[in-house]
């Protein structure tokens, strides 16, 4: 791992753990039997010791989606060829995506950041997916959109035919346990696919050492967007803007940051479980509970955006919402 | 049951089955994988298939909340005492309360329709908590309420101090089995409480004949605001506009609807299963799947005002996102 990063994990920022406190007594207070909004309730509270305010609030949500290739599509992981990725990046920019009509529809501006379509990285089966000069600057990419960004809390999509091959390898890499466990069918592949899918996640697990480090993990065997992802949760934790996160693509790419540093994750909410069996496991591994859990497998940070409402609400109702006290009842 | 209901029950309209195919085709053919969705395309094509249309949406959702006082609560079955009820409507009535916040949110108008506050349904453990009369005009007014809405999905919320005793009772009587499997901790009540909650639904279930109709159920044993929302999500299904469910209180109010006329809450979605552990037998009985599962339990509407996004979501991601077709891509 290199020196900047070392010491970026090093230095991370705490929650202002007085506003949580403050908000969650504020929770208890209003006009409602206390704790009937169970988990909103600790939604709130988290989503005030990182915004750090006693008055949470989801005013200015963003959303940034990180599109890249896969050198390992190659070895024929996927239902879709790459140019598809090519296609989707245009749809997200003209706002004709999915990803777009739901951040349309919460008043969410997207910005697309292309970190290697038709660039792809190379073969995560055979060698290192990134070299070192790649992997610093999709890192730096990702930190960079969210240092542009004016957000109160943040949503971080990708977009890479293939990648749920480098979020099984990941998991499987960090976390141990059967390729099979975390590999999915992704856009939706047959048992043949899926079943060479499986060897790959594998061979890429074997090419490891068994004391790699968990960002060296990500670099041989995760892939551009994931990598993005990594440095935008990073730069989000720096600035302090609370995020939700997406699905097991999404998730994947920043377990690395928790594995190298627990507690790195502090400042993330699980918008949703996935449909792909992995993402389960995963958050399980992370203890990230999941707001949602309806089967969605899309990723482009559509299943963080479809929780992001709750968040909004779960703000709103401890911050508008008067206390007894207020409502001059005991 | 009186004939002009009878009638109304053998007359439901069902839903338009060509528009909800439609949708379900298109959402097959957006710029997706097939099913990555996955529920939310489900609900969007049933939220289709009763607004009678090919292009869904959520643009004039509305709330009416139902609030009354019960006799039960003689009985020492609830944390708080009546007087918090007429409390709570004024808080709902001025904004103050968290469905009025969390409707605000989402640019929902709130109606709070009173049919008891105040004025307290009979004790159900001792006798029929309406008489036929009051059941008429406690039905009436829900129905009324939808008539006068203009709204293309709709939320019913309920408010009475008590009310998770005839949730329970209506819920055990429907449906058998041990009233302790139907009786929660409502607003937080200790174990003495709970016991004396769990002798009062049994008692109620006891003074029922083993033929007694749905509806008498919901009149012998339910409460006013528990028959209003049964009057309004009738009226719903008559103007076929879907609804949201609430919790335990608000399905249990229409679970009758149910038993006496399998289907009647076809245009009906579960928003989200409540910390009530009633709730979770009540949805299985009726076959609905949760949107939810965070252990809500205010009522007021809250679970399903935090469920509407997701429909409004589902819709848009269907409505307003390009087809490969439309995009150009084989």
């Amino acid at each position: 791992m290199d020196d900047e990063l070392t010491a970026v994990l090093a230095d991370l920022p705490g929650p202002d753990v007085a506003a949580g406190a403050a908000v969650a007594a504020r929770a208890a207070q209003v006009l409602r039997p206390a704790g009937a909004l169970a988990r909103l309730d600790e939604v709130a509270a988290w989503l005030a010791s990182w915004q750090r305010t006693t008055t949470p609030r989801v005013a200015r949500p963003a959303v940034v989606v990180f599109a890249a290739d896969h050198g390992v599509v190659d070895e024929g992981v996927s239902a879709y060829p790459s140019a598809v990725t090519a296609e989707m990046l245009r749809a997200l920019r003209t706002g004709a995506a999915t990803a777009t009509v739901m951040a349309r529809e919460l008043g969410a501006p997207v910005e697309v950041v292309d970190v290697g379509v038709g660039r792809p990285s190379a073969n995560l089966r055979r060698e290192a997916a990134l070299d070192a000069a790649r992997f610093r600057e999709c890192l730096d990419a990702g930190r960079r959109a969210v240092a542009d960004l004016d957000a109160d809390i943040v949503v971080f999509g990708e977009m890479g035919i293939g990648n749920t091959t480098p979020a099984a390898a990941v998991s499987a890499a960090l976390f141990g346990g059967p390729a099979e466990e975390w590999t999915g069918r992704g856009t939706g592949i047959d048992d043949a696919t899926w079943a060479i899918k499986v060897a790959v996640v594998d061979d890429a697990c074997r090419r490891l050492s068994d004391d790699c480090e968990p960002l060296e993990v990500l670099r041989e065997v995760g892939g551009p967007e994931l990598v993005a992802i990594a440095g935008a949760v990073l730069e989000a934790r720096r600035r302090s803007i609370p995020v939700i996160l997406d699905g097991f693509v999404a998730t994947a790419a920043v377990a690395p940051l928790e594995a190298a540093r627990p507690g790195a994750l502090d400042h993330c909410v699980a918008g949703h479980c996935s449909g792909e069996p992995g993402h389960r496991l995963l958050l399980d591994k992370l203890g990230k509970p999941p707001l949602l859990d309806l089967g969605l497998r899309l990723g482009e940070g559509s299943g963080a955006l479809a929780a992001l409402p709750l968040v909004r609400l779960a703000a709103a109702s401890v911050t508008d919402v008067a206390t007894f006290e207020e409502w001059g009842l005991a």
